[in-house]
């Protein structure tokens, strides 16, 4: 048994000690371990906190005050340089970090300074488990700027019910815990919230910051322009599609359908298009707005191809979220149907069940190809449902576009070939070497994060502004977590969320995309980007999205 | 309509004219644009050619000979520094140049100097049909050192009949064309080939040279050493792996399995594994070697994933080669009776048509998981052929190993979770920005083609060598592409063919994949090699099959 792997085999597996760096890392890491990352001015030298207003909730703030009596109505942070006159803790810290679902490029960054930090592994579970190592700084130093979340691994356990937190209490105590990072998305930063409520309100010294990070793009609000992750994903799924344009072009027959990661939010898909310009693009968030049917975005998808048929064009590029399904209402009928139906019912060969289903989802079931509708009636996930997000959105699209083409040909309507390649890109950006960006937001909201906690403040997020100015020149504070959240009725309670950041339709990225789609369709504008997370005159650029959002506040 | 659309849309399609540039190109492509190439010191000044020794073929030359009486047995030519006895030719020669097969990168660096050049569009069919642009300086200007073939677009069709010779013939005339340079794989040099023996046996000045271009590697001999687009694309794919296996080291609980171009040879997949270092790699041409079936295979694979896990390890990445299949003899017995079967008999609901299966076939066939089943008794080719190309191989092995894990968990012999991710990685990879081999290494192929054009040869390919030196010590040459083939027989007739060159199992890439691969397989020694096309310290260094072969040579 390797010495190095503990019982889930994960931490440091195979990782390098410093020493052994020559031997197991690549040129390009071992580049990218040298990279130093500029601070915030104001994280150079002293600083002090000044209180901005007192926060409210996203919604129903009467029912946030009631969860979080302890924390809520906090007023955001800013961290001003110049000495404090309550003078910042002089004490070295104990913190305590913590990585919380999925990966994402640059949670290695995260760090804070002059304390003892130890790595809760393997993600909340660490905590209750009390799993962790101690972070110094030779620990630490093979992770620099490198991507995935392979120092202390990650997880999706969630800290909820009262034995839970009573295990987290005991880990912070054990530990002596000044502070704990929760390094994650919506969900782990409700989470952080939640611990922070529950310290103060058992009078514990521990205080508690998140950290946004997700590839995803859907946890940003005002004061947190954006997540770690999303900037190198996006770079990384953009190099690859500017490849698949090239070939498109070439070879000059096949559509690429390529489905992308982001199940809740379309922002990753929204990005690409705006790096890369395909002919088309799909946007969940836009299809739910205009109520779309599966048919209408397939007659969308075909009249295109037919139009470009029109100008010799029998090939292109097309980007479709991984959540499509999830914004589609008609969709989400038919599922929720077909579940009542499997539950209950037999499902015969003859098709009398179909019966069983209303005309709307009956017309949508016999539109699907056949291999979705065994898909949907055979794969069943433990409770019996069934397994949406198992389906190849990309997949079905370019079967019920072949129908579409085939019944135009027969009309007379096409006359051309079509043939789709499906693509899905999605593990290859989550860990890639984080951007020059996502290395310095990183890096920038971990040193936030550990200033928060110096000055005792607990139930915020970290959050670093002024992106689109040099790294000098961010801001640096925190906003409280609950002014992020709203309430979900469930089971008969509220449950808190952070409101996960949809595509706005008003908002300057999906303003720009759309203003440029329809050239995009019928003339080829393909932008290969090529491979720019940190070489190269642009590897300092921050994306399209980030860029646009700024430049529509400003 | 586009004003630069031809009739199949795809010519110089949104494609920029120089001043157009700035608008429609990333700053990598740019930065690309502007690296200047090395020569190999001999093309810098003048130089004759010197013949080597007469050449036979690579197997039964007599056919060989009968087929080519005309270029058969041709010297080997080398370019040697300083002025030749019989002067290269002066004129301005007019040379046509045609993209055949698939893309690769590095392709538009494929010229010639000092000439007149035509484009022909869309692969070989632009050749029959004359359909070509004059290659300018300004017109090429905007593809050097970019990826993909959509210059002057590729394709697959094929010079064969005697209509479709004296087509070629046709054009030849029609332009007055000295030489003809052909860029592609075996079939494509093949047809150059002919089509040099057939221009000689007319008495036709036009010459013919093949370059070496498929990022399959499959095209190589002593004297070619490689085939461009082959480094590129590997290097894309490592990047791609090497991110895949840091989120499986992050995440703790995916088994990734990775499809990889490459249906014919495994060269790719064995580079790949060579950089990046993946727990198991699965080489056809050992499979075949080995006749292994697609049981033993997926005990193989069972057999490390039970290992891993008692070590604590239940993640990994696997890379399969894409045309695994066709390597399983018993596959392809299989397939071949299912075809039979499939042609004349009923395929009825109870299964009773089994039984024509032979019994090795049949327990085959109840080996494969369900969707597999199906897919083979559904999915059919115009000529009514099972699809094999269209078979998952990543998923289907996936769903293999899930079974016999679970008859494992039954047994008692293993207790942990299984969860697999597919992956494919093909197109991404063949219209990369050329790595700084393939930019160097067509661009001397071109001035290759050109040189030996100058001095009348045809039916050779352009050889450069010494690829482990720095480019100014390449060697250039031509070799007979007749000393590359061989016979196949097909319809009674005798065919000549460009062998394909396999993964070598004593060859020095293989035994130093066997000698690692026991290690990787239960200790993680991934290896992320990040993107490296052209940047960074590593940029100039080539691949590790060729650092390989070439060290194996020395």
């Amino acid at each position: 048994m390797s010495p190095s792997a503990d019982s889930n085999g994960s931490v440091a597996a195979g990782k390098p000690t410093p020493g052994r760096l020559a031997s197991v890392y690549s040129e390009v890491q071992k580049s990218r371990l040298e990279v130093s990352l500029p601070l915030p001015s104001v994280l150079k030298s002293s600083f002090h906190v000044v209180d901005g207003p007192h926060s409210s909730a996203a919604g129903n703030p009467d029912e946030i005050a009631k969860l979080f009596p302890n924390v809520f109505g906090q007023p955001s942070e800013m961290l001003v340089a110049g000495d404090s006159e309550e003078p910042a803790s002089e004490q070295s810290l104990k913190i305590g970090v913590v990585l919380s679902g999925g990966q994402a490029p640059g949670g290695h960054n995260d760090r804070t300074k002059g304390s003892t930090l130890y790595g809760f592994k393997g993600g909340p579970a660490g905590i209750m488990k009390c799993k962790y190592v101690e972070l110094t700084t030779d620990f630490v130093y093979p992770y620099r700027n490198q991507g995935g979340f392979d120092m202390i691994c990650s997880g999706r356990d969630k800290i909820e019910t009262p034995e839970q937190f009573k295990q987290a209490e005991e880990t912070a105590l054990k530990l002596n815990l000044d502070g704990l990072v929760v390094i994650g998305g919506d969900d782990s930063n409700t989470n952080a919230c939640l611990l922070a409520e529950n310290f103060r309100g058992q009078d514990m010294k521990t205080c508690v910051i998140g950290c946004p990070k997700t590839i995803d793009g859907d946890l940003k609000c005002k004061e947190v322009p954006t997540s770690f992750g999303f900037d190198t994903a996006c770079k990384i799924y953009a190099e690859m599609i500017g490849n698949v344009m090239t070939d498109a072009r070439s070879t000059g027959k096949y559509y690429h359908f390529v489905r992308l990661m982001g199940r809740a939010a379309s922002h990753i898909t929204l990005e690409c298009a705006l790096q890369t310009h395909p002919n088309i693009t799909i946007i969940g968030e836009e299809v739910a707005a205009q109520k779309q049917t599966l048919k209408s975005v397939t007659d969308y998808i075909t009249d295109i191809i037919c139009k470009r048929a029109e100008l010799g064009y029998n090939y292109g590029v097309i980007l479709i979220p991984e959540g499509l399904i999830d914004f589609i209402p008609e969709v989400q009928q038919l599922i929720a149907e077909l579940n009542e139906i499997l539950a209950h019912d037999v499902v015969d060969e003859d098709g009398q069940w179909k019966k069983k289903l209303r005309s709307q989802s009956h017309q949508l079931f016999e539109l699907l190809p056949q291999a979705i509708q065994e898909q949907l009636l055979l794969e069943r996930d433990p409770h019996g449902n069934v397994q949406v997000a198992k389906i190849e959105t990309e997949k079905m699209l370019i079967q019920m576009v072949e129908t579409e083409v085939e019944k135009r040909r027969q009309e007379g309507t096409y006359d051309q070939q079509f043939k789709g390649q499906s693509h899905f890109f999605g593990y290859e950006g989550r860990c890639g070497l984080p951007s020059n960006f996502d290395a310095n937001y990183g890096h920038a909201l971990g040193y936030a994060a550990g200033a928060l906690l110096q000055f005792g403040k607990t139930g915020l997020i970290s959050s670093v502004g002024n992106l689109g100015a040099p790294v000098e020149d961010w801001t640096v504070g925190g906003t409280a977590l609950t002014s992020l959240m709203d309430v979900e009725r469930r089971h008969g309670k509220f449950k808190p969320v952070i409101k996960k950041a949809m595509v706005e339709l008003e908002g300057a990225p999906f303003k720009k995309f759309a203003s440029m789609r329809e050239d995009w369709a019928l003339k080829n504008r393909y932008f290969s980007p090529g491979p720019v997370q940190f070489f190269g005159p642009t590897a300092n650029d921050i994306n399209h999205t980030l860029t646009l959002e700024l430049g529509e506040r400003a």
